[in-house]
């Protein structure tokens, strides 16, 4: 089995050495991963401006490719540049912090995931739910181990895991769940700040609005000290609104007074 | 009625010129876009560097407020700083390109409106099916009746519309089509070129790999010369893979063998 890993921490960060030294088990690794820190850059990609990709030797852990792009750049160029044919598997992470929730939309460890689903490659995005994770090696274990699952249990073309796992001790961990995506959302503010020169600037900052409350929601399962698995897509249509929108008769947009 | 306006391609770009002078008609427009281009952004929002905010007057078309970030930042900036309160609308374009099918997931534009559903606010996504669209005022008035309908028909908390708009004229439109999000992507080739110190850089070209083809389908009906609507929402939940995955028993890897 040959597994492409990614992160959107960046090729520096402890969680990818982790996914890695665990994922050697039972797989070859090829890492593709951004130089530089990508997180909440979302599925952006680097068209504007070209690439580089730069070997790189982690402390003998390791030997990968770092890309100076988003995660999603990184897992277009290990598929389509550095590997011969695409991988069997593609795992990001291990990430920094939880991706539930809305967060789902924002991370570069999901879109990094994402991509390789949209290239139809299987695919699973890992993170741990605290900025500074103290438990990398049980989300390793359990990374292992899903990887061995998806090699059996196909997931249909275009649709990713992604996967969140309490940082506790692997004897708090209560259960795996299979959750939805929930609806919590950011309170977000913008603190204002002066430079030292006198002029306004804005920091973003806030917490998380946290309205979840069913058992099988990826928010509510991680508060329980459950790893949660959701299958995402990225079919993005809202077909209960696409029904309703029926009554809208929209076609007579064409010509309709603006009144 | 008050409309929230930003874009991806920036605050100087002529296609929201053309929109806020169509919506100015109907309502009292609040400018709110990045200071640069940023296509291809996705659903990136700045957090590690601040954001700045200035002022800006286009040639005496309309004043607004540049940000030196991404399009979901402008919106979250415009929301929660710059207007007292929350828009009734969000409008996010013209863009210069379609934003149908897997460039949804790509698409800053797309990001600016879908930022507003998250919060709350009523948004729609306006494109012209052209890099170097020659028909904007088309789609600028079609925005105009559009922002009247959504103002009695209400949208569900979440959703949002994106709308692409063929580049032809107006009386070569065939139609106005209630659409579902295609599932064409790209056929990416990353073009490796030599620097002027003999270095490789890689830069991402490629086409549209078209595999759409039920009439329904927004790819399609631009493909027709029709208007495309889609109700676009951020729940990623592979609702049909869920149920699917209650066999995969993934609560044994909480102590399943690895082989």
């Amino acid at each position: 089995m040959k597994i492409l890993v990614s992160n959107d921490d960046g090729i520096d960060s402890p969680g990818i050495a982790a996914l890695v030294k665990s994922l050697k088990e039972i797989a070859e690794i090829i890492v593709v991963a951004p130089q530089y820190e990508q997180s909440a850059v979302g599925h952006a990609i680097t068209m504007k401006i070209p690439l580089r990709v730069t070997p790189y030797y982690k402390n003998g852990d390791f030997f990968g490719y770092a890309v100076d792009g988003t995660p999603a750049d990184c897992v277009k160029m290990g598929i389509r540049n550095i590997m011969k044919e695409p991988p069997d598997l593609v795992l990001s992470g291990i990430n920094n912090g939880s991706n539930a929730a809305i967060n789902i939309i924002y991370s570069g460890t999901v879109s990094a995931a994402r991509e390789a689903a949209i290239m139809e490659v299987p695919s699973a995005a890992i993170s741990v739910t605290n900025h500074a994770p103290k438990n990398f090696d049980y989300a390793a274990k359990l990374a292992r181990r899903l990887a061995l699952k998806m090699k059996n249990q196909k997931l249909p073309l275009g649709t990713m895991l992604n996967v969140n796992v309490p940082d506790v001790s692997e004897e708090e961990i209560a259960g795996i769940l299979l959750t939805k995506q929930g609806k919590s959302t950011w309170d977000d503010v913008y603190e204002q700040r002066k430079d030292p020169y006198g002029k306004d600037y804005y920091w973003l900052t806030g917490k998380m609005f946290d309205v979840d409350t069913d058992a099988d929601i990826d928010q509510v399962a991680i508060r329980n000290n459950y790893v949660s698995i959701t299958p995402i897509h990225f079919d993005l249509t809202d077909y209960e609104t696409f029904k309703k929108m029926k009554n809208w008769h929209i076609e007579s947009l064409m010509n309709e007074k603006e009144t």
